[in-house]
Parts: structure tokens; sequence; C-alpha cells
């Protein structure tokens, strides 16, 4: 907590001003993380770690809802493994950390420590599955991964990561396919409802596609600087990772076969999201269902009041808390109240509950809601309900928020140059017709800074052409810049 | 599941004949693990994993209403790190695999992968700590760890497992202590109340406490071959890390001052224990609390009433789901009651619940106990009240089960050669008198095998005489041979 109760407001660079150090700023301020001694990785703080375990608590309810159990892989892959698919090798190679020597004994063969799973899966999924008995195989697994990134910023992309990676096995195409669209089905309505944030759903192009797989879908979210971010990835692999590790089975016809996989994960970098989407000037906006305070109680009045408001503060308090509301009380005496509004505003705490000794006495208290600033006198005797029902409508007024901005930097462009300017001056994203060809799609990159960051099974608009070479477009493409 | 309906039982070596054999083949049967590509990792399957998640769910709730929060640190700690405590890196060096590379180029310094993270929480903590305003610090972290063991065995000792640790700072020794034993009785309580395993709870002697530690607690459980696990430590550092790691605090008094930590974990290891302690030939004996089916319903009779008891099944099967009971089911029409009775009694199901046509009609149906063979008609109508008593019943005589077991191999002797025949012919828990001395110590282990587990805080029994020397003795020791 901040010792100078003026100093901290003015410590947020405005994001008009500088949107990435406003990033930094506020999840330093806010205390979810700090930096740590290891090149690019990061601490988890408490408040930042509890909005990754509600994340966790809810996904892994809808993973389980949907037949899917957990396991636990080991973190070390051998290098040999990653040879067996080539697209795979080419993709995570460059970004690997190696284990060489163990026990003061060089190792005869380098271990990597996982960027992700598909081959000790494929390895192990080899072992198990030999019949159509045996199939599907749905398995999740909750892990830290590691990727040597060059550039990394906290939460959306650190060396160490946390991350949940699906993988599954079926007996044909078809029933792999249908998992990689439930889960990616799942991701949006998750992103969506749970973390207020609209999403893009849509098919990467074949540049743009995971490592090994025949195709990725995402969603995409839109920061509030018009980036990009990836925020999720269902992934159908095909017999891509079967046939390298030879994950064969019996089919109803006594044939063997190889399966069809799929994976699919989401990450930490949902943390970053959440903020970058619904964060403003006065610091985080906490989606009321991952936020590790919902609800902050402010006992205010004068000293001769204050022993009677705060007794009754920690009845409320008591009162929310067994609904299973996470709330906090702040009755601190040596602070102004002024400043513990501006401190829970920063952190980004849904809802503010004010009570004086007035209130007390109508049996009132006052409801303030973080993103729309509306205050509301609610009768104590109802307060569950009111408070339940403030954090929905903090949840709805963020994801409309959001769609809106979503829509005020929505672009839909026929040129290349069109589309610089989206990119330079407008910012967010941008729908574009593309020939299907990845020179096309490069230059794109090169002249505007944009990727594609999906095909999307909906565009707002249907486009004839290629932006860059004028030919019949195969695709209507969103490009956007990209965290 | 096993092809062959005959195969199975004799696949399970008899405890009395192998025990090591025994629990390989139990814990393969029952599928739980399978063996890594990687040395010494194992794959937790979904049955073994699931116990893992019950164990981290209730743990994680009694750590948060002690007031621990959670958060993650790096898993990769730089070698610099384990020199500033000079125990802490003779203890953990040999054990230690090394990144000495990444994304194709040398590391300037080797990181090591975690065998624990008292370092890395040292470092950070120095950051955070200003003042007494900013203790205690209550921080707890839910990780994989690494220690490259040079014997390894499923679940109880493998080269990277699952763990929690515990870090915590306080102003002073009083309260630094107070933290250490809270959380040893938490362990206890819950590792006797929630895993139905009774333990010894004491202090480690000096040469066999946590490398850094100023003392080191523990509880001791005795698995079914007379050997003891470690099933949990907690341990005060003193100012060991604090020093090491300069974490220094502003006083009530204005002065600066070391801060006092503390540290405590329990691992996947108690999976293996858990199974050690219950299992019994026919296989796996789950504590109710962590199975992850509690009870097992098998409809039986003949093909003609096969569709309406399958269908009172599912109803059962509903109910008791809906009352949050773990529940499973087995209709399949080609496999005998028999073999299903056999195959959930070794895969340890607490509860299994048959029921048929004649049961249909008086509306009750059986309750099964894996731990004792009870048959209990109950009425279907009062269904989930009992099977929540039985399922309490079975953690009951689990825990009785396994203290009388305790008792019956529970000795004391006062010289070395009673020691020795105590570990060779006996086996079992053994206290005997400790002058205190290493070179006592260490000859106990060198002739019998034993080490001393801990000094307990209520021994059995009192010793006078040191068992090796004859010399006064200072503590009542605890000595057994160990996992």
């Amino acid at each position: 907590m901040a010792k100078d109760e003026k100093q901290f407001v003015t410590e947020i660079t405005p994001q008009g001003e500088d949107f990435s150090r406003w990033y930094i700023d506020v999840i330093k301020k806010a205390d979810l993380m700090d930096y740590s001694p290891v090149r690019g990785c990061i601490v988890f703080k408490p408040d930042g770690y509890e909005i990754w375990e509600h994340i966790q608590h809810e996904l892994d309810r809808r993973f389980k809802e949907t037949g899917h159990r957990n396991a636990y892989f080991p973190i070390f892959i051998p290098e040999s493994f990653f040879q067996k698919e080539k697209e795979h090798v080419e993709g995570f190679n460059p970004e690997l950390p190696w284990v060489t020597e163990a026990a003061g004994e060089k190792l005869e063969e380098r271990l990597a420590v996982r960027p992700t799973s598909e081959t000790m899966f494929g390895h192990m999924y080899q072992k198990w599955i030999q019949s159509y008995r045996d199939l599907p195989v749905l398995i999740n697994q909750w892990a830290n991964v590691v990727r040597w990134e060059k550039r990394t910023l906290p939460f959306l992309r650190t060396s160490e990561f946390l991350w949940q990676e699906g993988h599954t096995a079926h007996e044909n195409e078809e029933q792999a396919r249908e998992e990689t669209m439930k889960m990616l089905e799942i991701y949006r309505d998750f992103v969506e409802n749970y973390l207020a944030i609209p999403v893009i759903t849509g098919q990467k192009t074949p540049s743009e596609k995971f490592a090994g797989a025949v195709d990725t879908f995402s969603i995409e979210a839109m920061m509030k600087d018009g980036r990009a971010v990836q925020a999720g990835t269902s992934h159908y692999l095909g017999t891509n990772f079967a046939t390298a590790f030879d994950i064969k089975y019996l089919n109803r016809d006594n044939e063997q076969e190889f399966v069809h996989t799929t994976s699919w994960g989401v990450s930490t970098r949902l943390i970053g999201s959440l903020i970058m989407v619904h964060g403003d000037d006065r610091g985080l906006v906490l989606p009321p269902k991952v936020a590790p305070k919902q609800v902050m109680i402010i006992p205010i009045g004068p000293p001769k009041t204050r022993d009677a408001v705060v007794g009754r503060s920690d009845e409320l308090f008591a009162e929310l808390k067994s609904a299973g509301i996470r709330v906090g009380i702040d009755d601190r005496a040596d602070v102004r109240p002024g400043w513990k509004f501006n401190e829970y505003e920063m952190r980004g705490v849904p809802v503010r509950l004010e009570i004086g000794p007035r209130d007390m006495e109508n049996g009132v208290c006052v409801l303030v809601s973080r993103i729309s600033g509306e205050k509301k006198v609610v009768e104590q005797s109802n307060l569950v309900a009111e408070v339940q029902a403030m954090l929905e409508q903090v949840h709805q007024e963020m994801f409309e928020k959001a769609k809106a901005f979503r829509e005020d930097h929505f672009y839909s462009v026929n040129t290349l140059d069109e589309m610089k300017e989206s990119m330079e001056e407008k910012r967010g994203f941008t729908l574009a017709g593309w020939c299907g060809s990845e020179a096309c799609e490069d230059q794109v990159k090169e002249e505007t800074g944009a990727t594609s960051r999906n095909i999307p099974f909906e565009p707002a608009t249907q486009h004839e052409h290629c932006l860059v070479c004028g030919e019949k477009a195969s695709h209507t493409v969103l490009f956007a810049r990209a965290y």
C-alpha cells in the first residue's frame, strides 16, 4: 500500500499518453506481479495469482462437465521427441531451454523444458491406446511451460507461464473436429461470459497455425490500444502426431488405423488481456467473476460514530461473506475515506460499499459501481441480493463497453494503402479480402505491422478481392497488430 | 480394464510375498500411473491425479482459512542463489538438474530447476518487506519440483513431483515458531482425518533436518511393511535465509532487524503413502475423502429384469451424484457381476452398491464396505444418508485398522542388539534412548538400516540411556527403516 496518500494517482501514466507504460504502472501498483531475477520470468503475486485461480476453477469445471479428466505429464521432453514431427520441431526449437546436466553428470540426451506437450502425450498415448474401445481419450493438464522468448511482457508473454493443455485422441476426423470446435466454444463462452471480453472466433491462416496442426482456431480479443491478443486456441492435429508417434488403434472393422488428435489451451496471458481490455486511467477494472475482492466495505463518518459504524460494517461483511461473496473491509482509522476510494478503484474492485452514521439510522448503505461510477442507495435488509445484482450489472456493462470499444475500432479496407492508414492512424481490427497466398500475407505484415489474426466465422463484411494483389479473395481475414 | 476376466487377481503379488512388487502391481493395475520416458519421472494418470486434486482442494481450503494466500514463483533458480546459504547448497547441489542453454545460446549463469524455493522466495521477500507493517507474509505455492534422485519409486520418490511449499516471514522467533507448529498440526489433522493415516509428530534430529533449517518437524507414517514415510514437514528457518538474502525490516522500535522465516510442505508422496498404508492383497483401499469414485453401483440379476434394474440404478446414480457423492455405475451387460466386484475392490472403491430384481421389489439395495466386507441392506428411500454413513464408517475403520497395525509393529528397545533384532525380524517403529551424538545415530543406521525418524512429542515409552553408548539419553527417538 502506498505510504504517501497523494502520490499514487499521478503514478499511473494515462493510457492515451503511453499505453505500455500505463499497463506496467497498473500491474505493479495494484500489486499483481513483480519481476523475478530470471530473464523473462515474473512472480505472480497473490492478487495476480488469485485471478488465475478463479479462471482455473471455472474452466476446470467446464472441462470436467464435458467429460475430460486431468492428469500430469513430465516437464522434461527428450530431444529426440521433437525431431519426430517436422513442423513441430521447426516451430519450437528456437525457443527451447535445455537441461544438459543433472546431479553432477552430463546427460546422454538433452532434455527440453516443455514448451507444450503434444510429443509427450503422443508417446504415452501410443502405449495406452489399442482399440476403438479405448477412444476417445480426453485428458487435460494444468501446468507450467517455458518458451525462451526474445521480448517479454508481464502476463502476456513471459518465459515461463501457466496454462492448461488439453490433448485428446479420437477414432476419426469428424469426432476430432467436433472436439476441436467444442473446446473453442467453451473458451469463447468463458472469456465472454466470465471475463467480460468479447472475442472474434475464427480459423488461423496456414502461416499462423500451431506448429504441427492441420487447422488452428482461435479467439481474438481487442486491447484498449487496438492491438489483438490471441486469448485461446484449439487445434485439429489430424494424424500428424499419431503418425509421428505411431498411435494406432484397432478400429470397428478390425483394422489398424491412426487416431486423430486435438489440443487446446489458454494461459495466464488471459490475466494480461483482461487488464488491457477493461482497465482505465484510474487503474484496474476487474471482471466481478474473477476479482479477488468483489466488494470493498468502507465505513465513513466522524470519530464519535466510528465504533457504531464499524460494528455495523462488520455485520454486513459477515453477511456478504457467508453468501459466498468475496468481500473485504477497510476500517483503518488513520486513512481518509477518499484515499481508500481511490485505492480500491485503482485495484479494480468492482463494487464499493459505503456506510456512514446517517445510512445506519436509515437502514441503508451505498453501493458504487467501479465501471460506471453509479451510486445506488440500497436497503441493508436486502443487501446480498442488491450486491449480487450490481456485480452482475458491472459484468454486463464491462462486456458492453468492451464491445462498443471494439466496434468503434473495427474497420474494413480494400487496399494495402487503406490497411496502412488503418493500422497507423485508426488502430484496431481491420477486415480485408485475401487471395490465400503467403506472399500477400507477408506483405501486409511487412508494410503495416499487422498480422492475420484469423479468418472469422462471421465477418462483419465480405470482401471480393485480395487487398494486396487484387486477385479474387478466397477469404475475408481479420488483421491487427498483435501482442 | 483387463481383457481376461480370470487373469487379474493373480496379477497382484501378495504383500507377504514381496511388498515392493505388490505396490508396483497395484498402482499399475489400478491405472494410477505409468512410467515416462524420462528417468525417474512418472505420468500421473487420471485416477492417480484425481487423488492429488482432492488432497489439494482440502489443504488449500485449510491454508486459506488460516490466512495464507497462493502465489507462483519461477521454476528456475540462478546458481548463485544456492551459494548463499551454506547448508542449503550442500544439501541440494547433488540433486540438481541444470539448464545451461536456451534458445540456441549458452547461458551466462546456469539455472537450476527448483528442488525447493526458499532461495527464490528469500530473494523476493528482501524486496517486498520493509517494515513490521508488512509482516507476517504468509504465502503458499502449488508447484512441480525436481530432485535428480538415484533410486526412484513411483509417487514416493520421483525425479519430478508435485507439492505445495509454504514460505512465511515473521517479526520474531516466537511468531515464526507458532506458524511452524500450526502448519505441522494442519498436516497431522489432515493426514489423520482425511487420509485415515495415523502419524507420529515430532522433531527431526540435527542430521535429518532440512538443509538450512534451525529446526525441522515431521509427521511420520508406518507403511504395511513396517517402513516409515515422512508424510509432511514444517521448518523453523530462524534467520538463516534472512541473513543469506538480507531480508531486514524496520521493527516497532524503529531498528533494522532480520525476519524469521518458516517453510512447510507436503507432496504427491502422500499418494504413495495412502496406498502402502491401506492397500491389501486384493488391491487398493482408498480413503473415502480422496477416492475418485466413492461408490460404484453394480446392477445384478437375469437378462429379463435387466432393463428395469438398470433404469432404477440410473435413478439412484443421479440421486447420489446430486448429493455431491462421487458415484459411478457399471451396467455393462457382457461382464459378470463377480468380475466387476473384484475389479472395483482392486481399484479401492470404498463402497459398492448392489441392486437386483428382488431388492427393487423390496425398495432396498445392498451396500458393501471395501475395508470390512460388511454387507448392509438399506432402504432406497434413505440412500444418501446411508451411503454417507457408510463412507464415514469406512474412513473410521481404515484409520483404526492402520492404527492397530502400527501398534502391533511398535517396539521399544534399550540396546543396539535389540534394535537390530527389531529391524530385521519384527520390522516397524522402534523407540530408543539417544545421547544426542551424531556418531551414535550413524552407528544405528549402519548396523540396522534404521534412521532416526523424529523425536516424538509424546513417546509411548521414555528411555534413560543411549542405545549405542549407554550414556545418559537426552531424547527418546523414533527409529525405522524409511522410504
